[in-house]
């Protein structure tokens, strides 16, 4: 049988990771798919180092459009990145009857309602396992995998680079701002770091997870977005000495009334797993009501970790492609007339318990004041910490844990805790979560 | 569209987990699958405790054969158990034209080989996501999430029973009978523990994962198989103290001239994720040429975990039921006829290091000896231990780790240091496994 024929949009880091690991493992991958699968074209702006990745055999191009309206193509491999182009890319290969392939985590995660209802109309698959955690099959596991559970809850290391960055704080002791440059110049952020430590890639990951996990629509505008910036080296000091370590977690839970999406630096007890995830790797937990609590790790970026989720698209779409497109696994494993309207809740509805550093006077009454407040919006403690003042200095920091209580009667009750006499400097105020 | 009609052969713990969640998120699941799946009938010899569990609207029956022959019944889904009936009714289920899905990886790793030959010809499929790691969706993983990937070796704990037992002897520094009897009593291991802590159980599930990672047929009967009955709680403290914890790993891997299949106890590095897999957890390390090192993690047994696995099965066969045969996932990952002739080594050609206690007469010249026998075949050593001889005694322990040596020259040397006249008892000998 004919190799099934690929064209590549692209082809940076990522697209010559795909074009390497299968020219590297074409037998072995072959033998899995029942067919061959051959990167017959590619499109990239700059042929001349298409040209050098590809080598003589395949047609390079700089038109993208070139690869969608070439009748032999049976898939297209969307590697531009970002909502331009891309986005215009995506929806005129469907409309050309194309498969799709995407690592776009942003274009999914914005545009995914319309991508997904064009595709299921013109009745082709758009796979996207590289959307999320690289080479870690997490969209495989959520869609297929756990389809017997009621999914609870999914937290997840789901940005390398800030957990990279937040790794290294820890162990060295560092302040945000020079290990971000130490991470810039190992290749580890970017040159302008702003959609990885503002947390936006994160969320756009959250995004779709959430959607597979509860059925809902991509609502990446519903998110709530915090990065890791203004996190300080002593807070990371303090929560290690209450057992915790800080992660950015990307977060999705069904409560009562509606979905939480939200991105933030979390408090994570340091026995579980999750917070052992150290470096650049990347990490989701599962909670299914069946299954209980699951984990998947590995690496979140790169070149061929990234490639490998490609691929295993690849090799779905070619053993699935002849199925009748009702009997496909569903974009967004839910069937598309099966979905469902539960809203993303507003940060204020959110449950979750949290971390509370206050500059405080040294002296009586203050913690009074303070538990207090505490006490009479409900809110009861779980632990607090209160560093001795030096010699000679006549304020300290005073560390508390709360139990959980919703987000906006928090917000209310640090308001006035801002306001007493004597804390001395804005409450840093970070969300633990026990992932129990 | 009539719901997809589904038989249990058993309906004990695992069955009842079946039914329960099936019942429980029969709405989440539908609007996933695209159509409604019902147990439409229970075989089990225990007529009165089937029909507690499900009631009185699913036909009981006590003989399965009349579930195989009922001609309404799609799937057939195995939660017998065993090599004896469980393997006859998995062939006559097949024989008729049914898919079936089974937890028995027993049978799978024993008759595997039959079973697929006959499937692959009936052009039914036989599922078997809960034969390994429960609820953890790891045969997904490697058939599907990996397919790009050459995979180098897979390390799992894959036995909830010996990884409590081991997690408590190292907590509680407590011997291994001490612990079992705990175990028995919480249920944690059955009144006949053999299969569990001899390694057999292990064994079955890594026999299986090393079909799928390499392409080669089940080979049960290849396997090493060693379990924890003899590890004693000193080896725990010592590999402790070097850094390392000791847990029961099922093992394969790619090495020049065939394949590793073992399962014994290793030390791991303390800092890897898997050697922090405490209690009943399971959790399975994947490595692959393209996505580096992967890790699976969550409840490798019980009732509603296991049941997990069976109804995302029940999924994937109702999604997948009409496409045609050729174009399903195979049944061992690589197409029938594409499997390899890879041998699985034996134990004497398998390359690892080395754990190693000596109880030794307190006299000079010992470890020259000793250190001597391993460098004259070429061994070398990683690092070493030796504990102080207390007051008045005359005889100490020493530990030594080794670096990577073929076992066949270990077993060499290791029978010369045992007839040292210094050394005084029999050498305990631990793999260890870098997992890097």
């Amino acid at each position: 049988m004919k190799p099934i024929q690929v064209g590549l949009l692209g082809i940076g880091t990522v697209g010559s990771g795909v074009f390497n690991v299968l020219e590297r493992n074409q037998t072995e991958i072959m033998r899995r798919a029942g067919r061959g699968i051959e990167i017959a074209m590619v499109a990239d702006l700059d042929t001349a180092r298409a040209k050098a990745v590809v080598g003589e055999r395949v047609r390079v191009v700089n038109d993208a459009r070139a690869v969608i309206a070439d009748p032999d193509i049976d898939i297209v491999v969307e590697l531009i990145g970002g909502y331009g182009i891309a986005r215009q890319l995506v929806m005129e290969a469907i409309e050309a009857g194309k498969h799709v392939i995407t690592a776009n985590k942003a274009l999914l995660a914005v545009h995914g309602t319309e991508i997904f209802a064009a595709a299921h109309q013109r009745g082709v698959m758009v796979a996207f396992e590289a959307a999320v955690a690289g080479g870690v099959p997490i969209i495989k596991a959520l869609r297929e995998g756990l389809t017997a559970n009621r999914i609870e809850w999914i937290a997840g290391i789901i940005n390398g680079t800030t957990n990279f960055i937040l790794s290294e704080m820890r162990d060295k002791g560092l302040d945000f701002e020079v290990v971000l440059k130490e991470a810039q110049r190992l290749g580890y952020a970017e040159a302008d770091p702003t959609f990885d430590i503002e947390g936006v890639d994160a969320a756009h990951k959250a995004t779709i997870m959430s959607a597979i996990a509860f059925g809902i629509p991509v609502q990446f505008d519903k998110a709530h977005v915090e990065g890791i910036t203004k996190l300080a080296a002593q807070d990371i000091r303090y929560a290690e000495q209450l057992g915790y370590r800080i992660k950015l977690l990307g977060i999705t839970k069904r409560a009562e009334h509606g979905i939480e999406l939200r991105v933030h630096p979390s408090l994570v007890p340091a026995k579980r797993l999750l917070a052992n995830v150290e470096g650049a790797m990347n990490a989701v937990v599962v909670h299914g009501d069946a299954v209980g609590t699951t984990l998947y790790y590995g690496k979140g970026a790169g070149s061929e970790p990234t490639a490998s989720a490609v691929i295993a698209d690849l090799v779905d779409v070619t053993r699935l492609h002849t199925a009748d497109a009702a009997h496909r696994v569903p974009h967004l494993a839910f069937q598309p007339d099966c979905m469902s309207d539960q809203p993303v809740l507003p940060m204020s509805e959110v449950v979750t318990s949290y971390y509370l550093r206050l500059r405080v006077a040294d002296e009586a009454g203050v913690l009074a004041q303070v538990s207090g407040l505490l006490a009479g919006a409900g809110i009861s403690i779980d632990a607090m910490l209160q560093r001795e003042a030096g010699e000679g200095e006549n304020q300290t920091d005073l560390i508390i844990l709360t139990h959980s209580v919703r987000e906006g009667t928090m917000n209310d009750v640090l308001a006035k805790m801002q306001a007493l006499p004597a804390v001395l400097a804005p409450i840093v105020r970070i969300r633990k979560e026990e992932l129990a």
